[in-house]
C-alpha cells in the first residue's frame, strides 16, 4: 500500500506536464497513468466536516473506518480498530513501514498504533516498541525519520527495539550493509527526512521501498505501508517546485516497484492519496498557462535557498545557480530585497511566489481540501479497484483480499492467537477479530 | 455524449458535498458517482501550451485531434476535422445538440461546424445552415440559446431553417407542442440561456435533452451532443452557488438518461468536461471546511442578486430571503455597503465572496485549469471508457463504435455518399472520409 500523502487530481496532472518532452507534440504518460483505476471520496466522519486530516484519512485507509481529524487508529469513539497491516501480522505475515517522514506521522502511525491524537509523537513511539500482535512487534521494518521521539530523555525506544534483536541504521549507506530478512529500524533524521531536492539520496523513497521489501520477502507474504509523505509538506508549504521533487521520489518508487510485480505477480500495489493539499491549480491569474520547464533545474529546495541566501556575497548569482534559470530584471530586484529579510519565512515566501509566477501556479490554502484522490493499482487482485468509491473501501478491498485465517503453523513460542477462536465470520464482517 | 464545460474534479466532489444528507452519517453518492470509469488529459495542442480552452478541447472530444486554443473542428492547419456528429450524419444517423449556450458555443460549434476561431459566431451559425452531409444539414436538432446570431439584420438564418422545413420555437413550452421526430431548430435565449437559478425551467437540460431525444430516435440511430454549458460560465465568474445549481442540472438530465438507458439498452452515454474553470477547492484558506449548506436556499443568482439590491427598499432583507439564510451582522453592513456600489461587477463580487466565505470556497483564476478530468459512461460499449487515457481518445473510441459504412438505403433523394467509394480503411484509420 502507497500513500502519496496529499496527492489530489492536480498534483498527478501537473507531473505529468513537469515530465513533458517538449521535443514531442504529445505530452508522454508517467507510470501514474499505466495503473490509474479509480477515484475515492476522502471526507472524513461527519464531526470533522467534508475536508479530512491525514489521520482520519489514513485511518479510514488502514481500517476501513471513518474518524475524527487527529484520530490516530481509533474510530470516532476514540476505541481503536485494526488495520490491515496489523490484520497481515495477526494472519502471520511480515509488516513494515517506509515513509519520508517521521514514523510516527499520522499515516504511519495509524497502520501502526492505536491513539486519540496524531500530536501524541512519544506516545506512538512508546507504541510502536509496547503493542504486541501474537506476542510480536507489529511492524517488523520501520523506516523513515523520527530520532526525536524514540531517542528521548526519557526513554530510548531505540534502544529498546536494538535490544529486542531489530537491527538499526541510522544512515541510508548503512541500511545497505544488512543482509536481507532482519528486523530493523532505520531512522534518517530527528523528524521527517530532507526534501527530496535536499537529500543526498535522489531516489530515497525507492531506496527505502527495495531494501524493506528485501527484509519483508518470506513465504507467508508481507505488508508494507510506503507513503510519500512530503508531497503533503511541499502543499502545505504551497511550494510547486518541491511538490514536483517529491513527485518524482514517488514516481522512481513506482517504477521500482512496476519491475518488482514483473516479477512477483502475485503482489498487489495499490496507491491513492489520502486529501489533496494547498488548493494546487495548473494555471492561475487568468492565464491560460502552466510553466513547469522552471521547476526542473532547481539545485536545492526553496526552503534551503531561502536559508542560505543571507550568507552569500551575491544572492542574485546564487539564486540564479540554485533555481536553474538566469533571474529577469524584476527577479533580480526581489533576490536582492529577500536577501536583505531578516525573516526565514519571508524569504522563502519570497523564492515561492516567484516560482509560482514562473510557472503560473495557483494555490488556495496552506491546508487541505475536499476533491476526491486518483487511486492506482497493479498486480495481483488489482482489478477489484476499478471505479469510483469511498477511502474506506479500499481498507475493506484489501481485508477481502487477505486469507480469511492465519495458516496453522505449529510452534511452541506462537500460539494461536485468541481472534482465531471466535465466531465472527471473517466473510460477512471484515473488521472482525 | 454529455460535455459539462469546465467541470474538474472539485466540482464533482463539491456537488456530492452539495446534495449530502446531513441526517445521516455518510455523504450519499449521486449519480455521477454510479458511471465513473476513467480520467482524460485535456492539453490542447502543444502550440497553446498545457492549459487548454473549450474551443481546443471540444474539437479534441469531437473529431480526435489536437489543436490550439480557438479552433473550431479545425486542425493547427486550420484544417476541417470530422466530428463524431458529422461522422453520424454521414451513416444516415440523425444528429443534434442541446447546450444552456449560445448553440454556437465553442462546444457544440465544435461537433457541428469548423471554423478558424471561436469568436466568428455569425460564420457559425451560417456554416449550421450552409454545411451539407449528404445534402442533408449537419444537425437535425438544435435546442439551446443565440437568437442574436441567427436573427441578423444582414441574414436571418432562423428564418431560412424555416424555409427549409425545420420546426422553430422559441420558448421551451413551445418545444413541448412539437409531434415527435421533427427537425427542430430552438432558440430560447438571445445568448445563453438563463442561470439555472434564474430559469422559469429548474431541470432546462433535462428538458432540452429529452425533447432532442424524443425528435432524434428513428432505427438507423442518433448522435445527441448535450451540454452543460454554465458550469463554466459560473466557474469563471467563480460563482459556487450557480456552479452548485448548474451541476444539479446536469444531475436531473443525467437521472433522465439513466432512466431512458434502462428502457433503451442499445444506447450510449459518456460524459466528460473539456477541462476545469477558476481553480475551484472544497476548503481554502487554511481552514479544513467546507460548508455547502449555504448554497442549497438561493432564490435567484448571485448575478441577478447584485443586479435587484440597488432597487431595493430594504437591501439586507431581499438579499437574506434571496441567499436563503439570515446574514450576519457583519454581512448585514456589507449588504448595506455593497447596495450602495453603483458598480453591479463590484456588486456581483460582493454577494459571491460572501458565498465564498460561508461556504469557504477556494478560486485560483477566472480562467481555466489543466488538472485531467473525469469520464463517466453508461450503457452499450460503456466498458470500453475505464481508465486513463487523453481527451482524444474519447472521440477516438467512439468514432471505433460506430458502424463502419452506413446501411444500404434505396432512396431517390439521398445518394450514396462520396466518402463510400474511397479505400480508406475506417477499421485502421478512424478519422478516414
Ligand atoms: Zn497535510
Ligand atoms: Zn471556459
Amino acid at each position: 500500500m502507497i500513500v502519496s500523502d496529499g496527492m489530489g487530481p492536480a498534483y498527478t496532472t501537473a507531473y505529468r506536464n513537469f515530465r513533458d518532452n517538449p521535443d514531442t507534440p504529445e505530452v508522454e504518460g508517467v507510470v501514474l497513468d499505466d495503473i490509474f483505476v479509480g477515484n475515492a471520496s476522502t471526507y472524513p466522519d461527519q464531526v470533522s466536516g467534508f475536508v479530512t486530516d491525514s489521520a482520519a484519512s489514513a485511518t479510514a485507509l488502514a481500517s476501513g473506518v471513518k474518524s475524527y481529524n487527529g484520530a490516530i487508529g481509533v474510530d470516532k469513539n476514540k476505541k481503536p480498530v485494526t488495520s490491515i497491516l496489523q490484520r497481515a501480522k495477526q494472519l502471520g505475515m511480515r509488516t513494515g513501514v517506509a515513509v519520508t517522514s517521521q514514523i510516527v506521522h499520522a499515516t504511519p502511525a495509524s497502520y501502526v498504533a492505536h491513539n486519540e491524537s496524531r500530536q501524541n509523537y512519544n506516545e506512538l513511539a512508546d507504541s510502536f516498541f509496547d503493542d504486541r500482535i501474537n506476542g510480536e512487534f507489529v511492524a517488523d521494518v520501520m523506516l523513515g525519520g523520527g530520532t526525536k521521539y524514540f531517542e528521548r530523555q526519557d526513554r530510548n525506544v531505540t534502544g529498546e527495539f536494538i535490544d529486542a534483536g531489530y537491527a538499526y541504521v541510522d544512515t541510508y549507506n548503512k541500511l545497505a550493509t544488512l543482509p536481507a530478512g532482519e528486523n530493523v529500524l532505520g531512522l534518517f533524521a530527528e523528524v521527517g527526512l530532507p526534501w527530496a531536492l535536499d537529500d543526498l539520496r535522489k531516489n530515497r523513497l525507492a531506496y527505502l521501498t527495495e531494501h524493506a521489501i528485501k527484509h519483508l520477502e518470506n513465504d507467508k507474504g508481507f505488508f508494507l505501508l510506503v507513503e510519500a509523505s512530503q508531497v503533503d509538506w511541499a502543499g502545505h508549504s504551497n511550494d510547486i517546485a518541491a511538490a514536483m521533487a517529491e513527485m518524482h521520489d514517488l514516481n522512481l518508487a513506482l517504477e521500482y516497484l512496476v519491475s518488482y510485480v514483473e516479477e512477483h505477480p502475485d503482489t498487489l500495489v495499490v496507491l491513492t492519496a489520502d486529501h489533496s493539499t494547498g488548493g494546487l491549480t495548473i494555471g492561475a491569474r487568468g492565464e491560460y498557462r502552466w510553466a513547469p520547464e522552471w521547476l526542473q533545474n532547481l539545485k536545492q529546495s526553496p526552503e534551503t535557498i531561502a536559508q542560505n541566501i543571507v550568507e552569500m556575497d551575491s544572492p542574485v548569482a546564487y539564486v540564479s545557480d540554485a533555481l536553474g534559470f538566469e533571474l529577469n530584471d524584476k527577479e533580480k530586484q526581489q533576490v536582492v530585497e529577500l536577501a536583505k529579510q531578516g525573516d526565514l519565512k519571508a524569504r522563502f515566501a519570497g523564492i515561492k511566489a516567484l516560482l509560482d509566477i514562473r510557472s503560473n501556479t495557483g494555490w488556495t490554502t496552506t491546508g487541505h481540501t475536499g476533491v476526491d484522490v486518483e487511486v492506482f493499482a497493479f498486480g495481483a487482485g488489482s482489478s477489484q479497484f476499478y471505479g469510483q468509491y469511498d477511502n474506506t473501501d479500499i481498507a475493506k478491498k484489501l481485508f477481502g483480499l487477505l486469507p480469511k485465517r492465519a495458516p496453522v503453523v505449529k510452534t511452541e513460542t506462537t500460539p494461536a492467537p485468541k481472534e482465531e477462536k471466535s465466531q465472527c465470520d471473517f466473510e460477512t464482517d471484515w473488521r472482525c477479530e
